[in-house]
């Protein structure tokens, strides 16, 4: 791909811009350490990979821009398996200038989005769902979202997919066997292997349906306290604020016209709004508020709907929605789950619930591996569509099977990136973050 | 110090936390690496100093936290001077806050600012002068300032500390011989060593000098373009601004009565100021923007006063001013600096005549090192004071002359660091940044 010419040496900023203890910018392509050693007194050559040397860094016009310590990675080592070093220097905004200004000097260009990890991909140190996997653990934002991104970044869909492509293979082998006979001369009859197939088709569309619940992990989920007025709503929102440890950060103040706040349900990123201050507002209430406020229980994964007991509310019927009943202190318990702002009882019981509601389409899936991509789905129905296909078309001749398996296989393939258009891979690359 | 005690692990983030593609969070203190060792899959225990391991991080619960490399430096290497490693992970928010939990539930201690440094300090590794010049250096705005602070952190003070302290001792050294006599015994006369003490003192207080210089760079000088409504101010603001290829930032928006701008002049990272705004405006000028307009100038380092040649205007009488007569184009060259905002004719003489006026005072100190440390500029000028009271006190005895320079030698002591009370070091570091 032109964009990502990979004959050129590259560096890059690894860490953000901005004054820190240190910072680490990475260089890769054949020669490198050569082009970079006269500026850098440690002695980079004869080191082994993966040592870090220590040294100072001098500019072309031989005044001294930092000291640090520079890792040396060999071809076939490191990120890219590219010839390539690291250079950990003071966190400085004028020395991070200097050293881009070095390497811009020797030779080397600033390396675009992702474009370390393209090479480390075209390199075949990585397939395409591990390169994906790592701007995912990037652009976490809970422990699980950014474990489970690692567990893909190990292989683990890369894995499940040869597994898939072996036994579509295998398949296709023994059809194969059978389409070199004449028509007359077929030793035995080949029926199709239709359990074996629907397996590999169920396995691939049940990875392909983690895709919604990894995106409440990555991107988070929304979780709306509502309810009648006074029915204990803004006591909830700030007792549950204070019961969960894990909270990112307090209450915005906010223009809005409803309240919200960031903190982790069951390790899902969670925003968490009420709209007390909405429906209290009573006859001052807008058109435009109303909207806004129906969108947001539109777009809810979780309702949490406070009931005051001894009111005649009912829940709304809607399978995102969990009752829960107020006032357990002066009330007494409900038939259902009660909490008490007051006193705290119940809180915990009302997170559990929520934790619940919130992760019950994943706990179905404890084997599955998780994808977070829309391509990786997409792809994998593809697969499992054309394995469909497959057996379906046996009454049209071998051939037509062969052909869908071949599909399927193709489908595999790139979702994998062996089989991958430079456009698809332009696009994928470039949406990663700097210094990847 | 009871805040920073050097018997326990310590570790911090390195890097600004902030999603980027590496982090770098780093670990101090005997028997960290053993300590680490079983959450970590590389081999750690038996790798060289210097070091980087690949391997997964594994939290207490057994879950991968992340693929990292991991360098290993042993007791007497590193940054520290004691055992330590240094991770480098992804750089995902989730990802840094597992670490760190993992690193404190392993009985690590989150660094206080700067305590770091404080340990290579306290281990010898660094003297005070070098240790302030880490904190310099990641703070620094131009290149310059930090190339001159990386100066002081390779010893530039340090070995004229100890020129001094050794030209000292052997004073005190062939006056004590003297001391040893009974006052009619004395060998010969000895006589102060005028010229030696004054040349000591001399180079200490253009050292301590080139503090309000260093200033500048880096905290960045305040530059004024002033003059007569419609001098051409506004237009030699702009003009220059556009000049200037090393912008930091362009113009801000303001609700201020002046426009302000960063730029760099020489290497100095420069505000640049147009008060057009205020003095244009005309009666509708309150008493609040003329108050905030005067004390600005009064803080200027320059001020750049521009003088329209067909007008009797007449440059003030100030040291900080730099006249120069707007107009080149149509109203010819003035005696003085001409400068055309049309044409662009004159716009590098008035940065150059600009730049030599910021940095005169610099120029005469080039063999000087520089200092950036208002307690290091308070240490070397308490010395020069005890070495001027050494010589006048001859008249009182050599008891009284040796107590002098006895004084003179704690002052330099406490400059590098030698003599220093815990409640020093401890405001020094403490201003540092995290991971330092």
């Amino acid at each position: 791909m032109a964009k990502y010419a990979t004959g050129e040496p590259i560096y890059a900023l690894a860490t953000p811009f901005s004054p820190s203890a240190l910072c680490v910018i990475r260089a890769s392509g054949d020669g490198v350490l050569a082009i970079f050693q006269p500026h850098f007194t440690g002695d980079l050559l004869e080191a082994r990979s993966g040592m870090a040397v220590h040294g100072f860094i001098t500019g072309t016009d031989g005044c001294r821009i930092d000291e640090a310590m520079v890792i040396r990675y060999s071809k076939g080592h490191g990120y890219t398996s590219e010839e390539a070093f690291e250079i950990m220097a003071h966190g400085s905004l004028p020395v991070i200038r200097a050293i881009s200004s070095l390497l811009e000097e020797l030779g080397m260009r600033e390396a675009e989005k992702g474009e370390f990890t393209y090479r480390a991909f075209m390199h075949g140190r990585m397939d395409l769902t591990e390169a994906e996997a790592v701007e995912e653990i990037v652009k976490a934002r809970t422990v699980r979202g950014s474990s489970e991104a690692l567990g893909r970044l190990t292989g683990s869909i890369r894995s499940e997919a040869e597994e898939a492509k072996d036994a579509i293979l295998d398949i296709l082998a023994s059809l194969e066997v059978q389409l070199d006979y004449g028509e007359d001369e077929i030793p035995e009859e080949w029926t199709f292997p239709s359990e074996r197939v629907e397996a590999i088709r169920r396995r691939l569309l049940s990875i392909a349906g983690t895709f919604r619940s990894s995106r409440l992990f990555s991107e988070g989920a929304i979780v709306v306290i509502a309810g009648r007025t006074n029915a204990g709503k803004s006591s909830l929102y700030n007792a549950l604020l204070k019961e969960e440890r894990s909270i990112v950060s307090s209450v915005e103040g906010t223009t809005r016209d409803y309240i919200e706040a960031e903190a982790q349900i069951a390790g899902i990123p969670v925003r968490l709004f009420d709209t007390a201050g909405l429906r209290e507002t009573g006859e001052s209430v807008e058109a435009e508020g109303i909207r806004r406020t129906e969108g947001l229980m539109k777009r809810a994964d979780l309702i949490i709907y406070v009931l005051d007991p001894s009111s005649d509310d009912e829940p709304p019927e809607d399978p995102r929605v969990l009752p829960v009943w107020s006032r357990l202190d002066t009330a007494g318990r409900h038939d259902g789950i009660s909490f008490s702002s007051v006193t705290g009882e119940g809180l915990e019981a009302v997170l559990d619930a929520a934790a619940g509601k919130l992760t019950r389409d994943l706990e179905a899936l404890e084997d599955v591996p998780r994808i977070d991509s829309e391509r990786q789905r997409r792809k994998l129905i593809e697969a499992a569509d054309a394995l469909s296909d497959a057996e379906k078309s046996m009454e049209f001749g071998s051939d037509v099977t062969a052909m869908y398996l071949q599909s399927a296989l193709s489908s595999l393939g790139e979702l994998t990136g062996e089989i991958t258009g430079e456009d698809v891979l332009e696009r994928l690359f470039s949406s990663f973050c700097l210094g990847k």
